[in-house]
């Protein structure tokens, strides 16, 4: 006998439980805070792959650490449809970000199965490890092994502790001689879904729950270093001075003013700073810092970067400084692909309510998954737009409507296959 | 029979060669960094202390380990003249700063008694190990106990680490309980003697390898921290951020502009930044920046902090941020002891050469010292003004000078006390 149907604020309230308990696998005891390969991404790998196979999918661990659970298709084996998003954390997190996506796979094909109801294809969750970029300068690294555009490159950064990503993976047990082997297999691949928090205000501005994805902005990220000389601050007269961070601070207020003067929804950040040698009686000599710019098109991101790296270049040479940029990431603007946005409408639609359709700010596994699959978001209100911050927070109910329309969405997908 | 005098050229190259030994006790393998109760402090300890006792003096380690070498008065017991500096050192030091005047009072030692002079007092050579402030933010700490101006309330401070001045005295075999044991009697002192590298221009300005400190610079140093709203670096449009870290930007050109049109020598720095939570994709939503603030007087100083603090609550508060000050040092302007510097300077003129005299930008143990004791300071000139920095450097000959120098002004002293 088949189970009833789990209404939306069922749904919402058993992921509100599921992310509350994996909010708990932490870094940083008091706070969210959950690197790639970190103590606290094994947890959430064991934590999230129990989940998954107490639904009966099928887990495995791939060579990046994405972990992958795995429903085959009822009938014949046919194509398979990816749902993803990563199980990684800003510092301080909030409990969603990347988080309810996973789960929101993982209780829509929970609730396909109680319903009874048959799908002609496989589906397959990623819980990616690496989306964020905070341990290592490589986001999306691990959406990119899914598409076989991983850079062999990224294996020699080193986190702040001087670990390599090549030695921080063979420590979490995983093999990166086999990186290529985690691409999927493009011909079997029906589309790539993603569920997420909008991370943004507009949802909220517009009093609606849920909002499909056209396009993902472009962004630059960049590793600025700026050189001065150290010295003691007690004797150096301030004329005489190569003050490395007042240099930062100079490129820091350009860089706020070009993001304030851009158009086409453009923001421009410095998130990360060190300071050498990083004593308060020391003169610093050398600052490192971390640039981040993006647009919802690619002209006014690229006319920013263009701009800071002049006005950068023309403070530093004016201050005796010395600065270089190193590019991390470097993504163009990402439209989604149109017939999934039209399964993701008709499914919102089925919902009742409006249908709004919006770009995203922030960037995504989508992103990378596009590069080689049909792929496509669907967004959840975000309470005021607060994302990245403990504060992070979205209405239950919305998050089980979030998962009644990727049940739908499945529904539809599986009416264009041809229902088992 | 006595062995002959050494020369300038030989005090030099044997103080270089010191020098050079306890730069490896470091904690940063390949540079010099040696912070308060840290495993290279404890080795730079048992390394001095073995010189000291090669030596004929007797060693012994105070309740905030500072190691005091003694040599007795020749004759009846009677007062003792201190002679010190610091062995910690800031992050990625050089090898002079503090060390050099620890090594000169124990060369200075040796070479009265190779050359079979006798002093009527003890000479006390005090190792001070915090006079930087790195690990915590109470710097000449440790001489602040010698004169009994120690602040219990230092030993709640916490270093990056989380752990308190308190528990790392303990962990180093000290006894916090007993830091007011470690205040030198007044009456039984003749004065305190510190040798120092100038850490500025101005000697080598002159052509002079020696000069006597007429007065250390006052300084306050504070922490700053700024409080915004962190955010997604790609959802949070600029014009809604409250980004710490481009007020800090601001504030932090105030303070340089603000430094560079004060008088009296004025200078104000921000050597030490934490930016929270410091991911490449979160706007910042916290600030932690030190300040440092100095001239060679008191009201130049004290109208920059003025017009600093005013300035920056103005910027934040159009940022929409808040921002808190907290005070850790602030010392007003020491003139130095007129009788020690008279000794000093008939020593530096019996050597031939200019008698030149020059205020300290720096701050010194002398500073904390003269709290209590007479105290003077004789600089020796600094390649380029170089400090705090790996290249820090002085002529050995210049070193050997120094020794020399504080040798006969030893016995100099000793000639005012009745030598024995």
């Amino acid at each position: 006998m088949t189970p009833p149907a789990r209404s939306p604020a069922d749904l919402g309230a058993l992921a509100q439980r599921l992310l509350d308990d994996l909010a708990l696998a932490t870094d940083e005891p008091g706070r969210v805070t959950r690197t790639y390969l970190s103590p606290a991404h094994a947890r959430s790998i064991e934590l999230v792959g129990g989940w998954m196979r107490e639904r009966g999918l099928a887990t495995r661990l791939d060579a990046v650490a994405t972990l992958r659970g795995r429903r085959e298709a009822d009938g014949p084996a046919g194509r398979s449809v990816l749902i993803g998003s990563h199980i990684d954390t800003v510092v301080d997190a909030g409990k969603l970000d990347g988080c309810f996506g996973v789960v929101a796979g993982i209780l829509a094909v929970e609730e396909i199965a109680r319903r009874g109801l048959n799908l002609p294809f496989a589906v397959e969750i990623l819980a990616f490890g690496d989306e964020e970029g905070v341990r290592f300068p490589s986001p999306l690294s691990s959406s990119s092994a899914a598409t076989g555009t991983y850079r062999r490159e990224w294996l020699t950064a080193r986190d702040r502790g001087g670990v390599t990503l090549e030695e921080a993976l063979r420590a979490f047990g995983c093999d990166p001689d086999a990186v290529e082997a985690a691409a999927i297999d493009l011909e079997g691949v029906v589309g790539y879904l993603e569920v997420h928090i909008e991370q943004g205000p507009r949802l909220e501005h517009w009093g609606l729950p849920l909002g499909v994805v056209t396009s993902i902005a472009g962004q630059t990220r960049m590793g600025m270093t700026v050189e001065g000389m150290a010295g003691h601050a007690g004797t150096v007269p301030m004329d005489l001075r190569r003050d490395a961070f007042t240099g930062l601070a100079e490129i820091a207020l350009t860089v706020e003013r070009i993001g304030r003067q851009g158009t086409g929804d453009l923001v421009a950040t410095i998130g990360k700073v060190a300071v050498r040698p990083g004593a308060g009686n020391t003169v610093p000599g050398r600052v490192e810092a971390s640039l981040d710019v993006r647009a919802s098109a690619d002209a006014p991101r690229l006319v920013a970067l263009d701009r800071i790296r002049h006005e950068a270049e023309r403070i530093a040479a004016r201050r005796g400084l010395t600065i270089a940029f190193e590019r991390h990431v470097d993504v163009p603007t990402c439209p989604m692909d149109e017939r999934l946005q039209e399964a993701f409408s008709r499914a919102v639609a089925s919902l009742g309510g409006d249908l709004r359709r919006l770009p995203s700010g922030a960037g995504h596994d989508a992103m990378a998954m596009a590069r080689r699959f049909p792929s496509a978001m669907l967004f959840v209100r975000s309470k005021a737009g607060i994302s990245h911050n403990p504060l992070e927070w979205t209405d239950p109910l919305d998050l089980g409507l979030a998962v009644e329309a990727l049940v739908r969405t499945l529904l539809d997908l599986a009416d264009a296959e041809g229902r088992a």
